[in-house]
């Protein structure tokens, strides 16, 4: 069986899908049904803790049937986010967390230096880290050699829809990679996922391109489809490029005809 | 039901397979198995007409459950293509016709003189004729307008499997276009099926990526799901692409952490 | 020397002009002067042919300085390309001609048949003939076959800036071709005719980009270099492009140093 | 006057020449003149220091008409590059520096970490520094925030000749730099250079371009042009990029023609 690894935990579905921008709870819970995912990001900021009694993000979500992967989305600081992981873990959800240091509010970009320092510590806290980056293989190595159980590189800034802008670096991360390489941001529709996976990625994770869909729903099914397709192409093994033609129908030795 | 109308006929599947270069007759007849594909395209010259004895290609399609799309592979001029066609329909082949005119050995890209002038020819004598084409807009509507049932252009050349290298061209075509467009030729990957189908082609019609794959069974089930999933998210509605980040989770009026 | 040659006539610049477009004609007159062209192009149909004693566009051109290359521009049909390009010989401009013939008002891409029609008919007529046309190799084949003493394949739609977005097929183009293939429309920058040139095209057609920069003047001089360092490149012959690094600085036998 | 100015100092060039790979010393000196840098750099590891008679790189070089910028390359840590660097200064050399430090032997690509670390460091000790990064917008912010005098983003890896592959990224680390951006890697020929001017990079690196060219000293000259080209039509401001198209040549009240 084609599982995968993250950590000490195990999957089938190689979507990871976000919770957040959905028009209502009910489009969230029904967009995570299509896309098959069995990991779902939550930013522990938008967790409502209070108790109010209104039903809250955490009533649409099966814990049966999806492992929560709290995320330190609006942290600006190693500070925060090492607070914000805790607290998560305090609250009872698992013990990993995908890590976001983000000091940009325009690009949204991460902060190389702090994700590396907050990875540090998380680890030694006992964490299953899962950092988020820019698609500096350098980076990439740094965090894997001091226990981060997967790398997210970023195909291109968050929300934006524009595909893998960094591509040629995703491959060289991929190509150095120990650890699982999960393609995080930018992903606009199932091409670009298909894409991720067909180079060797191990799993996308989707939020944006999903929820603010037309219909997010069927958007989250396209989306299951093209990791799925990019992930038995990559298996399959797909022709090379090249650059001239070459006829899908050979002719040598046939009958004459016309002319 | 999202059916694909072409000409007569009508199908649920958007994938179109080609019946070349395969390893063998029975890999081919398990990925087309694999595919999903309802049309598959066979290069009349590649029929061998002779009773050997011999088991031939269309042993192993099953008329069921596929509709054989002759095509004119291998033909250079008009008069060929057109001896051709006549020929497959006289066979007892379908009377439509992929129509291939194609001087060039090299790139094998398609003759528009000619092919405009053969598919005139070919209408006037019954045929559906789904002309092969280079991605010109203009083309593409002369074509339509003498009655073309659809207009295959081609992504990159034949068996190169660089993708969609017209894309602006085809997305031109796409949008002035009443009747189906078929990418045809060029796609290599599940995610350049997905591309297509999410600009809004019709369906793709693929060969050498399948027939030429490690695996090709997995192949075709991988472009099976490529194609399924871009015309999903063609249906969705995907995001526009955005220069700027704009962040999956908003963080607005929520309580102050850490620092 | 490095001569573009075309048809019975010899330049030295590689930069062809347009004249359409300029807020005054005194700034086309000064964009034409830093672009170092010889050739520049004027619409047929914008000329004033009434004499209202007002200065025209003929005023600013120094026809000892300049080639003037009629264009056909806003001809949709054969005979309106072939009766403009006769006006403009009997007027006594030089009996040469780039010939347009575009139906479509909103891509302004041109139309194939009618183009190899009016070509024939204006060849036979004593013209030189410079056909503009899509980027279809084949098409570019027949108007060499039948006289044509240029090419002139779209990098993308007139005026659309958007650069070489035909690339591979305009790279086929200039290997096949006996004849000058000139790039033209869809130039936006230097770097657009860099490229163009780098690949091997004989020389650049460029009007938008220049007329409707925000310095016209400055931009004609920035082209004229970007033409001028591809073209160099070309005879200079590139590095091949490659995926891994090689060291600028070789560092074997050196003494150690540091840690 | 257009003046590129890096930290204490000013130039009038655009283009930063390697001394690297060149077939010659001779070679080295033409295409330098070529080119028309006025800032070179020079591997400190490459200099042999040892008195042996045997004319050396210096040789070629007029210190009255060249600036030399020491770089790092070679270093794979902080106490290398740093050490590099100092001993640099000691010779006699300016004291500023390009600061690499590359523990990646396939891909070159820089060390994060450890170049902000050496960086500080460098600054502290009176060092105008240059570093080479990844494009990481982030990393570029840090830099500048600890005294870089300018960031030099990588547009691919070096020697690679792929060009701008990190392009988007670059744009953002122009849109937020409060010093000069040096295109630094990657450019295989003028048109990508043309390309980074013309987003707004302060000036541009080249080396293995040059020095592997088949004709290196043309080659140095068409990079001149190139960067020339970009900067002139950085300020001239160019066309944007549109989807449709807009006619060259207006055609409104003319005189009815032909047909």
């Amino acid at each position: 069986m084609d599982k995968l690894k993250i950590g000490s935990r195990e999957f089938s579905s190689r979507l990871l899908l976000g919770t957040g921008k959905y028009r209502s709870f009910e489009e969230m819970r029904d967009s995570l049904e299509a896309s098959g995912a069995e990991i779902i990001t939550v930013a522990l900021r938008r967790l409502d803790l209070s108790n109010t009694g209104q039903p809250g993000l955490l009533d649409f979500i099966d814990p049966q049937r999806y492992t929560i992967l709290p995320n330190t989305a609006g942290c600006k600081t190693v500070q925060e986010a090492v607070q914000t992981a805790q607290l998560a873990a305090a609250m009872g959800l698992p013990r990993w967390v995908k890590l976001e240091v983000i000091p940009d509010p325009q690009y949204l970009l991460p902060d190389p230096i702090a994700t590396l320092e907050a990875t540090k510590i998380l680890v030694e806290d006992g964490f299953e880290v899962l950092p988020y980056i820019n698609a500096d293989p350098i980076l990439a190595r740094y965090l894997q050699d001091v226990g981060a159980v997967t790398v997210m590189p970023l195909g291109s800034p968050i929300g934006s829809g524009q595909g893998l802008l960094n591509l040629p670096q995703i491959q060289i991360i991929i190509e150095q990679a120990q650890v699982p390489v999960v393609v995080d941001a930018g992903i606009g529709a199932p091409s670009d996922a298909a894409l991720a996976m067909e180079l060797g990625a191990s799993a996308c994770l989707i939020n944006t391109a999903v929820a603010k869909a037309q219909n997010a729903v069927q958007m989250a099914h396209a989306m299951k489809l093209g990791v799925e397709a990019g992930r038995a192409a990559f298996q399959a093994g797909r022709i090379p490029r090249q650059v001239y033609a070459t006829a899908s129908s050979p002719l040598t030795g046939l009958p004459a005809l016309g002319s």
